[in-house]
């Protein structure tokens, strides 16, 4: 069940070292805390390594890169690596410059993720080498709709094998796989997109999940997407007549806050196929 | 009508270049998003120009300046110059420190801005090529009150003429000219100066609105202005008692995400001289 | 009475220069902001010296370091230093990593500290040359207590005469120490510490408490404590079922910008050891 998920962050505080960018990375500490987890931020080379060796799993993030940053997650990327942490990739813009592009794909042909996570022009982008990601939104024109689903299931499971990495792409649905299973999940609002770095938020989140449940890991990438949708449902709930979306993403960050087992487990909205 | 102009965003959904302080960037995000616009991020030199390429607008920001997004400002800024786009300056600081004011005025010299956005000490600072700004804030001898509203008219008229670009000053009343014609706003109130950057988020608004209104780039700005000003006194009267700036920062921002083109006609109190 | 010390900062609005992390930046400006004082933010190596010269007090906070940022820390330090102007130290991390504790002790050999502020476990390795930090939290094992409260106010007396700074210590019991004399403060709730940056937002209110309180420094960094605490204990009496660590962070700040001295006075809860 998702709920254990979440209970496992909770008793586990899982401290998680994020190289993200300047312009969420306040959210994702809060929402790391919110989790349970316990988040630390260091982008130097000559810090990185040590700080994720004190750490349970790493979250690269390249939105804002640059060359020191650069420097910064392919070593903390290698220590992790070998010190067998759980390491995540947010792919930020790829497809939106040859830096961001190739970065990645240097990225993971130089570090072993356990999770890759982005929209689906960013990830496209991986799997194909090039892409059309809208700045750091996704290309409607590659939305996953019911529609695009079975093509869109056998894709991620595929890129999954190629690249021994679970694969989560989020958007309208959420598509989370490894080689053989591939979660398919209906939480969260539209809304959300009309706040910056719920992205990210849950990129770091995902990896105190993946720290928390080693055991389990498709599952708990799985179940950090839907406690991020739930979130989200359940925050929209609480607005009131003139909030927006300033409001909205404390209201999001507040319900993870306040999210347990028996909650996310009632509110999760996924079918494995 | 500045109605118009919002609802022109929303429509468009310009995406907008941000090279901006690490500060306020995220509330910069947020206020890009609430007002229908797209933000992206980027300063490092071997990324900007790509991003700037895919957006519409590019919006420099020199506070928390350093040399590698110095040189990402003049590379990003030239090369939206190349492909037309709207580009707006910033001077965050210029007069507190002579690498600020260099910068400013070094960018001024290479760039070609649409509109340059400051306060009173910051645009005093560009016009005389030194100044007195009290930190980021303005000094208050410079301020524009209405003893000094002529003179202040017919110098921002005139820094508008000599450079090119639209200045917009804002301040207790706000100043938005080109060589003819000055707009002159009555909106916001006093208590947003003791939110950290409202004069950072209106620079990024402000560019998504001269993207999307490019027959009309005056009123495109004025129109921003308005919103911002509009939004800080709607978000003022749902305050509660205990409610401090942090609050109020929200309530602004989730003001603007439910502006639109009537609202924001009926709300802005300004006139043309 | 503590209560003088904030009515001061209202009236000096102490002009504060900030070297600090990107995670919590944010709100160490609105936290500024809130308590009467005005943030400059500046780490640029050329930018620096300038900065600091116009400002009161100078903030160098460790957390997210880099090689440009260190070098800017120094140069600020110096400067801040030849100008008498009160400065205060934040070892984010110290322990955590090498670069961080070697930052941190350097800083301590060229740059005279008038507060030092950090968890028990950064104050230990600074006293030590080494430590057990956990991330940027303090290790259970450091944590002061009732129990062990009377070797605590006897080893941040130490070190404060060892060093010739004031010595605040931050936790369950908070403590501010000069050689002689050392506050031990009780205000607070745990909950706090669910929220990225209290300590660090905590460290540039403090740095303005003691630009407008010159001549009564260890009662400031004690009022700049009681504040924080205080404000945490407000802000979540206005908590609602449903919020959590996000709007949390927006009521203390929230509680910050409604403090007065009379407020503190009745609130703060210390006694002198």
């Amino acid at each position: 069940m998702l709920g254990k998920c979440i209970e496992n962050v909770r008793k586990c505080v899982p401290l998680v070292h994020n190289i993200t960018n300047y312009v969420t990375v306040n959210d994702v500490a809060n929402v790391l805390l919110a989790c349970g987890g316990s988040p630390i931020m260091s982008d130097e080379p000559d810090d990185v390594e040590d700080i994720t060796t004190i750490c349970g799993g790493l979250n690269i993030n390249i939105g804002t890169l640059n060359k020191s940053s650069i420097e910064g997650m392919f070593l903390a990327g290698k220590r992790a690596n070998e010190l067998g942490h759980a390491v995540l990739l947010d792919p930020v813009g790829a497809g939106a410059s040859a830096l961001r592009t190739s970065t990645a794909i240097r990225l993971m042909e130089e570090v072993k993720f356990t999770v890759i996570r982005g929209n689906i022009s960013e990830i496209k982008t991986l799997a194909h080498g090039s892409g059309t990601t809208k700045g750091v939104d996704a290309d409607v024109a590659d939305a996953v709709t019911e529609e695009t689903l079975d093509s869109a299931v056998a894709f991620v499971k595929a890129l999954a094998e190629k690249t021994g990495s679970i694969i989560a792409i989020t958007g309208a649905i959420d598509l989370v796989a490894d080689a053989d299973s591939c979660y398919v999940i209906r939480n969260g609002r539209a809304e959300m997109g009309r706040i910056t770095g719920t992205g990210c938020q849950l990129s770091g989140m995902m990896t105190a999940f993946l720290v928390a449940n080693p055991d389990n890991r498709l599952e708990a990438a799985a179940a950090a997407v839907c406690t991020m949708g739930l979130a989200g449902e359940i925050g929209w709930a609480r607005m009131q007549p003139g909030d927006g979306n300033s409001t909205y993403r404390n209201r999001i960050i507040d319900a993870i806050y306040n999210m347990d087992g028996s909650t996310l487990d009632k509110g999760a909205k996924y079918e494995i196929r």
